[in-house]
């Protein structure tokens, strides 16, 4: 039985993982890929994002009881989904962003045309990621091939996206504003947890609990998000601060107001910790993340 | 064991299987998803393709004596797969393609964004559609979701399409060209015929002599869509002909003058007849996919 990471604190795990997710994210960028195509695609994983979503499935597998390097295939699959969807959704036709973490956006650095193609590319390999991936077994592998493509598509992520799209200088009321959260980043950060659910040999009732967890995370992470539109820095975003209000966006904030959508925060981060009571200490690393989504400097 | 379609001939054999074909990509399409973006999606799924990939899986199986309909997951896959690169190609930062088999492209009607959405979603689709197929046992289903992700990816299909774009208004070396064409037509086609080897528990020698086969199929499809944009009209292309001169793009034609790349066309059909001679009488299906390829009207 897997003793745990229990010696290490948040930094260290945070440090650790992070380390060799992105270990694992560049050396599955095959050396033969056609180079301008190889450096798209690299530019955009290695931008040094903050890697919630593989931080959640290691911590989940943790919080089992089990290894959590058994997550490194499904965690690198989150991240390149979740890279191809950023590189996607920066394109002029979308959002048209020009920066990113700081950053040139991919399509500013290598232009439209290999922007696209690198998010395709990075969507395909994720698949084949965890498919491919030799830590487990055929039953594991397909299981998450599955859940990764139901929460990544039409119904989850990319929905999400075009209902984000659709929704731009209308009034939302704050179901549709939680509809649209909940597929397009609600969705990856509950495949992240169902993964780790999966490698981790969950009870039913276990995936269910951590599946809660998941959800008032995903909807605690937008909120963040939003405040931080309103009150943050471009440095701390990671984009340019101010960009929901001038595309006239409907945001927790705008529907809520500042103090409302704080409030609204802090109730969703009582309902993830709530989801968890029945796990034992190894959960301290789950419950980290919510904290360090929940509590950024806003 | 099944008794196989010898009763059909090649006509009613393509009527039967891209009906079927038609009517799972029409039902894989949920109907809760966003309407727009359904719209999208099936807009050019349904645009009336000559349906080459699931046809060459479905005549595969058929050739190694298996029930073709156990096909019809991955060959719903393959063409979702292929939509996806058509919606993607067709975009103005890429191919800038306004109509599409006779009909107005996917962006045309429906706008960057959403077409955008709708290839990323159609991809994501494909490995649903393969990983969940009630018709496979878990084995083959991950040996599908492999290939798919192998051929469509960075190393495949999407690297063709990236070093196409790159190679334009170039002076290509015939080396040049085909190596586009292996992964930007060719992969895809071979993931077609693999898909069939597998469903159809092909032998190790009986998977080789069909990769033969395809990727000399592959290379002859292209040759022959060269030669169509020099000689046909748009309404038997399905797209604009005379768009590779107006790139100023290498073709096969261009490289090879028109009654070169014939000649290049006849002998690939040769040599894909020649890697089925060791197949019995079920083969016929393929063979006459590879005659309806070539025989084209140019």
């Amino acid at each position: 039985m897997w003793k745990g990471n229990d010696h290490l604190d948040f930094q260290e795990f945070q440090n650790h993982y992070k380390k060799l997710t992105e270990k694992r994210l560049e050396q599955a960028v095959d050396e033969r890929i056609e180079s301008r195509l190889k450096e798209a695609m690299l530019y955009s994983l290695m931008a040094g994002g903050k890697r919630v979503r593989p931080l959640l499935t290691f911590a989940t597998v943790e919080a089992l009881g089990k290894d959590a390097h058994l997550a490194l295939p499904a965690a690198s699959a989150l991240e390149m989904v979740h890279t191809y969807s950023l590189i996607h959704d920066d394109l002029p036709a979308m959002d048209n962003d020009d920066l990113r973490r700081g950053k040139p956006t991919n399509h500013k650095v290598f232009g439209e045309a290999t922007a696209i193609l690198a998010g395709d590319a990075l969507l395909t390999l994720a698949f084949s990621e965890v498919a491919e991936a030799p830590e487990l077994d055929e039953t594991k592998r397909l299981k998450l091939v599955q859940d990764l493509a139901k929460q990544a598509g039409a119904l989850g992520m990319v929905g999400g996206q075009q209902a984000d799209i659709l929704g731009e200088k209308q009034k939302l009321s704050l179901e549709e504003l939680e509809s649209i959260h909940r597929r397009k980043t609600g969705a990856l950060l509950s495949s992240a947890v169902y993964a780790g659910s999966i490698i981790g040999d969950a009870t039913e009732n276990e995936r269910i609990k951590l599946q809660e967890f998941a959800e008032n995370i995903g909807i605690a992470f937008q909120i963040c998000d939003d405040i931080l539109d309103v009150t943050g820095d471009s440095e701390l975003l990671g984009k340019e601060a101010g960009a929901d209000v001038l595309l006239e966006k409907s945001t927790y904030p705008s529907l809520l107001t500042l103090e409302g959508a704080k409030e609204a925060l802090e109730e969703r981060y009582l309902a993830a910790v709530q989801a968890l009571s029945g796990f034992d200490s190894r959960k301290t690393k789950l419950l980290d993340i919510a904290n360090w989504i929940v509590k950024r400097d806003y």
